[in-house]
């Protein structure tokens, strides 16, 4: 054949900021997303999977929590009409399309769940990447607290059933109502106060980062920063500052005291009366179901994503520690947030369409579960059966098959037979339980060799052990005793 | 709020091609990857989920089966500097990128399933989406045939783990190497008849639409069709056509026939007996593991992908009978189809490493089912506790929490509550077992209403199956007795 020389070759690399899962990283993650979706049906959640690519127009322009042009998705064009296309960035855009689309034949409220990859053509960061996995309950077309409620129940229920115990989490509930209340008292509603609105939104949502000095010196005058850059602040008087303040700062020992002090704060404001009202709604329906303050809790301090939701908004965060790179305790943070958005549907029919939803971010969850250690699944390696014999692959083959059909992962060792030492390495590199050898002379007295493998790494580990001692890492059975020897060693060790 | 009216509504649509899955049919394929995913894991292959977009470079210019550039893909410009990426258009492409990437660490041989939706940038039709599923399994890093004979005994299983029973599926076994054994006797061997062997190629992948007749005018001087149309032959005479037809026609009633007739056919050539030998090798392993030719036989009729593989190749047919749009019976036809690829790592290393594998197309078995009426799984709706006094949500959601903390699928009705013929018209919709009803009354004496939803659809069916006819369609209970009468129902339908 003729030689190609013309091409170099290609870097066998993912794009920069993608990355591929290996094994034990996909099916925990398969088994989690199961174990999340068992959750989500039994609380009447219909699975729902829409395509990975949409019209960039039926997308909209802006990513959920960021001012940010289309430039943050993966968008091309499709053809010399100018139609352009683009990888979905969440599960709540499309899920606006399909509704819209669907609105007739769908039951209202439509309960729906979804579980797949995002994309976002962000810049890459450690542990940051452009594809990643999310997790969302929605309820589309009931303005019921109800639903609220529910979503924040399910999320408990599902933090719980994938293996986070009650006390190392917390579900806590603010309503964006209440904040436009408090921007009415602090005189700032007006439509020629959106720019002072906007500030004072982003001001709180640094709370974390700045402290309760920075989001305060930015309410009013404004901030400067390390560097001596100035950031102009939302102009607020002294009371009007302390309304805001007093709001993220309104958490008090029961719901029922917090919603009292909300009430103060918004006193004169309807909106800000009607999501107090709400969230009392919510804490009712909670009560009612059993979901006490260890589980859920109203708390005004929660201000992410209160510029994208329009009512409700919740977070769920891990509350154990651990350690960060360098070493120091730092809770686990976030692994779960929604909130109610009224306006998504309205942009294809023009008509308004209250939903309510969450979305839980499933990487971020294995990760906190392996942290703490509570990825207890065992992923035990295949049975490796070696080559002896050349010419007895058949039989090799026909011991394969066997501990197959009786359900044990298998496989003959497929390699260059020649060096047996590199059959028993890929044996340990599979991370097998045992290893199957026959040579012609067991052949020929019908017996074979069993070699136990994690007899060798358990006797390393402490050698003094009398339970594992006596044991023999290799014996000969019966041929015809292979399968029920096999399977005794698998349990011995599960 | 400053109304917007510049933009027109965006279409409630996916792009051309795409299409959404709701409910049973994500979780009926769900349910479907996990039954496959058990049994490539029992054969030892290892779960990949590589990113779903590589790099234009990465990927190559060319689907795997059709001579044709990248406009196949969906494909976009990275950045200013020329860097171009795509979404994968099949699973093997980013397979070899991802063990030229990582041979180091990887077992070799390296077993490796993945699953998860593709796309191609091609037309769609009935039927035919831009995005798919497909769930494979590979071999990488090994030449022995042993690879290919599990690969055939690990699709069979699969097919039968699935639910497709032995006799309404047949796996096919060819070899490209007899058909370059035979093109060598033809006298077609040469760097020079490169054109012609493109022209055999492409007849005998035309045997199904052009017949015998067909594919014999191909082979000689040409064929015109019926629009008058002339496509130039290979120019073979009659006896060197003789034996690419006899090649086709080759299948003899056991595999060592088949393999002697084949034998006969390449006599002289080396290429080809040595293809004929990988395929008794592969008859006798797969005779070892019990695997007649009830499952998986020869066949040198299978010509799909004879272009794209280097030596064996497999195809796996449906055998049973459907009826077509127009009612005719036809064959399903082909689920599955693989085989030895021995080039696509080379393309990043420079070193060629052998590999085989199999592509499972689960969206049209998961058709085969549902068209075998063999989609069994009951999709049972939510029980549906609906709303008769708005003042007693929080009694109603306690009543859901209860039954969904029992592992019953339950929702409290969150449209409307004024007209009750809509809640019971919901439920319907959602394909409840029951509904519960507790109007104020029956709250006062402690009781609530079940309605039967299922009786009164199966009264509807058959009206005097004795079985159903005395058993109340509505009836009360004792509050504290609600989750155990649901149960009671559900039960007894199920």
């Amino acid at each position: 054949m003729a030689k190609v020389k013309k091409q170099p070759k290609p870097k066998a690399l993912p794009p920069k900021g993608f990355r591929d899962y290996f094994g034990a990283e996909v099916t925990d993650r398969a088994h989690m997303l199961e174990q999340i979706a068992g959750v989500y049906h039994r609380y009447g959640f219909d699975a729902l999977e829409s395509s990975a690519v949409e019209t960039v127009e039926a997308l909209g322009k802006f990513l959920p929590d960021v001012d940010r042009p289309n430039e943050g998705v993966f968008a091309w064009q499709e053809d010399e009409d100018a139609n352009w296309l683009a990888l979905r960035y969440d599960l709540t855009a499309p899920l606006a399309r399909v509704y819209a689309q669907h609105r007739n034949d769908l039951p209202t409220p439509y309960r729906r769940y979804a579980m797949g990859p995002v994309w976002r053509n962000e810049k890459p960061g450690p542990g940051r990447y452009r594809q990643f996995y999310q997790c969302d309950a929605d309820t589309v077309g009931t303005a019921s607290m109800a639903a609220d409620a529910e979503i924040c129940a399910l999320l408990s229920d599902t933090l719980e059933a994938v293996g986070i115990p009650r006390g190392d989490y917390i579900v806590r509930v603010n309503n964006r109502k209440v904040l436009n209340g408090v921007m009415e008292v602090a005189g700032l509603a007006g439509d020629d106060k959106t720019s002072e609105r906007g500030i004072v939104l982003r001001a709180i949502d640094k709370l974390d980062r700045l402290g309760v000095e920075g989001v305060r010196a930015l309410l009013g005058a404004g901030r400067e920063d390390a560097s001596g850059d100035f950031t102009k602040g939302a102009g607020l008087d002294d009371a009007a500052a302390d309304v805001v303040m007093g709001f993220m700062d309104a958490k008090r020992s029961t719901g029922r005291e917090t919603t009292a002090r909300l009430r103060e704060l918004v006193a004169g404001s309807e909106v800000g009366l009607q999501g107090v009202d709400e969230l009392e709604t919510i804490a009712d329906l909670l009560e009612a179901g059993g979901y006490g303050a260890d589980r859920i809790e109203l708390d005004p301090a929660v201000v992410r994503g209160l510029g994208y939701y329009t009512g409700p908004v919740f977070e769920a965060e891990l509350t154990f520690e651990i350690l960060d790179e360098k070493g120091r305790p730092r809770q686990f943070g976030s692994v779960a947030g929604g909130g109610r958005y009224d306006d998504l549907v309205k942009r294809f029919t023009g008509q308004e369409v209250p939903a309510v939803g969450v979305s839980i971010g499933v990487d971020r969850l294995l990760a906190a579960l392996r942290e703490k250690g509570r990825m207890t699944a065992t992923h035990a390696g295949p049975v490796v059966v070696t080559v002896m014999d050349r010419d007895r692959l058949a039989d090799y083959q026909s011991m394969v098959t066997e501990l197959r059909n009786a359900g044990i992962r298998a496989e003959m060792f497929m390699g260059n037979p020649k060096n047996f030492g590199n059959q028993l390495k890929y044996a340990d590199k599979r991370a097998s339980p045992c290893a199957v050898i026959q040579g012609s002379d067991e052949a020929d007295n019908g017996i074979v060799q069993i070699k136990d493998l994690i007899l060798g790494a358990k006797l390393a580990e402490n050698a003094t052990l009398d339970e594992w001692r006596d044991r023999p890492q290799q014996f000969e059975v019966p041929r015809d005793q292979l399968v029920a020897k096999v399977r005794e060693i698998i349990e011995s060790y599960s």
